[in-house]
């Protein structure tokens, strides 16, 4: 296989990238070989070397605490608790939880025999259990194994005196109800609210 | 910025990548760190020390003549004139041609100052007069600035002896008639053929 080959071949397995994208991509390197190949390379070895779950909370991150673990204007009484990375991402670009985080790294799974231990449950309820926690926020995916996790980590966090709260379900902003899924529309009308 | 930012905002510079895949790419690249991220690291730095254009023909290649202008199977009397690499590649892909091909890296346009000795265009006209050459085969793209760069090789070639053709313009396979543009159609009436 030429090196060209097999640098689509790589580039076709990130997500979001097939086979004519990935081919679009790799012109797109060798056209722009000073500025963006080079720069790449040199990204991905920095990434590779430098970023590490945060040992606290399992976010990605070059330090150990992670920078959100580390930043004194963190609320450190809250920790939202959510799946993967990608899901702090999120949260943090919405800008509005200023709490700490702690990631999963999967859910609970008996078809994909992922068990609590797989996961970062122990160690969340270790932070649970620590004098400056007073509420854990479950935002886990509104899924059946989303929820299964949130169950079960009501359930090894009751009587520990913490906060336990879920992030709402509902309509999202702009959603139509005549395209929004049953589930959703079961947990809209569940979770309705007094306007009065 | 973090490593990861900076690996994310390379990856969103790539054709077909915006914010949302860049994230996703670079979160599963530093999942599957071992087996992805440092094979697309030695994949990347492979392509930039070893890829170069081929001398005769434009063509992407580790070697220099390239694998298709050093194929003796190659029918060496056409050579298939493109804009760009990719060009060659979705014809390669086609399975149906055989000579050699001219990549000129790009059109002849007066708005962006792209002259004949921009691209490769002299070093077409000296291969079109060697004596093997018996067709040159115009495959610029449909497009105005593609059409320009055609009619200006055209006009070169005249006198030389050789035998120049222009890919057929038409209807797509799958085309229907009424979600095609105006051009197109004009383009398949005039260049009808006799079916009896």
């Amino acid at each position: 296989m030429s090196d060209i080959d097999r640098l689509i071949q790589l580039l076709a397995k990130l997500p979001g990238l097939g086979p004519r994208s990935a081919r679009r991509a790799a012109l797109h390197l060798l056209k722009h070989r000073e500025t963006q190949l080079t720069s790449l390379v040199q990204a991905l070895m920095a990434a590779a070397a430098n970023v590490r779950p945060c040992s606290t909370c399992g976010l990605l991150d070059s330090t150990d605490p992670c920078a959100i673990c580390a930043d004194p204007k963190r609320d450190r009484g809250l920790i939202c608790v959510v799946e993967e990375v990608g899901d702090v991402w999120a949260l943090e670009r919405s800008g509005t939880y200023r709490g700490l985080y702690h990631v999963l790294g999967g859910v609970l799974s008996a078809l994909d025999g992922v068990t609590p231990d797989d996961l970062r449950i122990p160690a969340l309820i270790r932070r649970a259990h620590e004098a400056a926690t007073q509420e854990v926020i479950l935002a886990t995916s509104f899924t059946v194994d989303g929820q299964t996790t949130a169950h079960y980590i009501v359930d090894r966090l009751r009587g520990s005196g913490v906060k336990i709260s879920g992030i709402a379900h509902g309509v999202p902003l702009g959603g139509e109800l005549e395209y929004l899924d049953n589930a959703t529309l079961s947990a809209a009308i569940d979770s309705r609210r007094g306007l009065d």
